[in-house]
């Protein structure tokens, strides 16, 4: 058994302590931001954490109308020469707190006078000393390389400010119900282990669109660090402007398919992928997809909102890149040549 | 000889006819933009274009210090919530200006009273009929499905826009001798044959950071499309927080080094690649690359500042993707599965 495991484990616990525990934080914050009347935000992001990015960057432009921003970091960095932040917050998300890169856009944003916000699992870290407001994960030491319990929780405290900015019942009682949601996932353990035989080989892609493009994102990162497998992750209509051609006959293919309204043009993609021969596996809360030949559908039933299904789904894909990594024989905790803490300038 | 070579070599004349026709149109537009004290832009693109929204990222918040938000064009399609645009511009880039979510991020900007910039070679696409400003790539007509010289074009009229937004002498010079630089990218041919040799594979990493992200995103993309590869294209920084966990012993990886603040992070994860045994080739302008054994160093002398080297870079990577399928006897001009105009919402 690896900390991987045991940490993919942990998360309806540390989802029900953050979801209980920092309300009233986020609303103080959620109270400054609507104050000071953004234009939009920029978020600072590496890794798994970049992927929470993209996660924040469709719920606050499609729940609550702002314009999101990806920072290039290298411009505060390497170019210094970051640009005019005026009408803009900063939010940056990191496990660490340690990256110098994304600490140099926190830092340039406070002193240009916008809002900073950070959210870390290290509430001591240096990235935390830069900001006004600082959320901590409270997920507890994460101590195997891939990240898995911060990703989930990072994704909550976003969702948690996106509603505490334009509150909605459906969705708040939705948070209140995500970690029954996460422990409905970690049942599936051995369907999930037979979707990582289907996907097995030294290359795959990852579709999703929309919300879980970020979840699409992670798993291929969850898979590229515990297997060594080149994943491409892509939105599913970038992927029909070009990487599309890669995909021949027996060519592995991971959708995430959430209901809602993404879901035609993904279903219409797959159609597609099962005609010319891909091998396609379907993880999805829609009960009623059905399985094409040489396909396997993983039913994810949650329950929730699409805005939320990120959040459990990307649990569900841990979950398939240590089974992947398990039938491999590798040790998911130590990836070869990665460390827990990155520091990128 | 195919059609992708043939666009490929009429590079050099479409910059000059673009530089030498396009000057008094960009500056009203830039004109425009000034006058309105935008907070942001918003770009909107998908396939190669995107890659130039990448470029496009950079040039303007780094030269301008505007910051760029790239779009996503499912908040406005699917899922009909468009953020707020109030003090961001929209710049799209297409060049055939018929997909449907591209169309509809312009179209929301022109309803929300936002100034409105098309780049296209379809100036009687439906989408430069959506905007207010049109700028024709004036390209001729692409016939290959992998885009060549409107992606270079598309890089131009952006450099031009952001150099009418805040002039400096020596970009100017540097402009008027972009089509030189890319001539001499086009005599490196077979010297570019050489290293396709080397980079064949299933799998590929192509790396680049700031300016030169933008090449690694549309060499690979070009990769994928003519050789059926499966190329992972990812900044330095990016690709230390994770994806780097695949590379072992042969594994092909692509960099593309311009001289700049950029380089010594890319020359220290190049040491890393080659200790631990990756198949390394390095394009770059920088006359004093060391080349390590079991590695390839091309030599793209152009002597332009860094925000311009990604327009004679991308040549070279044109040439290098299709010396690459050449030798795999495939057709670059109609890769399995695309169509010249592909329309997604």
């Amino acid at each position: 058994m690896s900390r991987f495991r045991d940490e993919i484990f942990e998360q309806p616990e540390a989802a029900e302590r953050l979801i209980g525990g920092s309300g009233a934080q986020v609303g103080e914050i959620a109270a400054e931001l609507r104050r000071r009347r953004l234009a939009g935000l920029v978020i600072a992001a590496r890794g798994s954490s970049d992927h929470a990015a993209t996660y924040a960057k469709y719920l606050f432009e499609i729940r609550n109308g702002i314009p999101v921003a990806l920072a290039a970091p290298s411009a505060y960095t390497l170019y210094r020469r970051a640009p005019r932040l005026a009408g803009f917050g900063v939010i940056a998300v990191s496990q660490s707190g340690s990256s110098e890169d994304v600490i140099a856009v926190v830092d340039e944003g406070r002193r240009q006078g916008a809002p900073t916000v950070v959210i870390t699992n290290s509430p001591g870290s240096p990235l935390a000393a830069a900001a006004d407001h600082v959320l901590d994960l409270t997920a507890g030491a994460e101590l195997s390389v891939p990240a898995s319990k911060t990703y989930t929780s990072s994704l909550i405290l976003l969702a948690m400010l996106s509603q505490a900015l334009d509150p909605e019942k459906t969705f708040g009682a939705a948070l209140a119900a995500l970690s029954r949601a996460i422990r409905g996932m970690l049942a599936l353990e051995s369907e999930l282990a037979r979707a990582a035989e289907a996907l097995q080989g030294p290359r795959l892609a990852v579709l999703g669109r929309g919300f879980n493009l970020a979840t699409a994102q992670e798993v291929a990162l969850k898979v590229m660090e515990t297997c060594a497998v080149l994943a491409e992750s892509r939105s599913v209509a970038d992927f029909m402007h070009g990487p599309i051609a890669v995909v021949g006959p027996g060519f592995p293919v991971l959708l995430i398919e959430a209901s809602g309204p993404t879901l035609n043009e993904m279903e219409a993609l797959r159609g597609r992928l099962v005609a010319g021969g891909a091998r396609t596996v379907v993880l999805t809360d829609i009960a009623e997809v059905p399985a094409h030949e040489a396909e396997l559908v993983v039913r994810l039933a949650c329950g929730l909102p699409e805005a939320l299904t990120p959040i459990p789904f990307a649990v569900a894909g841990q979950l398939l890149a240590l089974a992947m990594c398990d039938r491999l024989g590798l040790d998911p905790d130590r990836p070869p040549g990665l460390q827990k803490v990155t520091i990128t300038r």
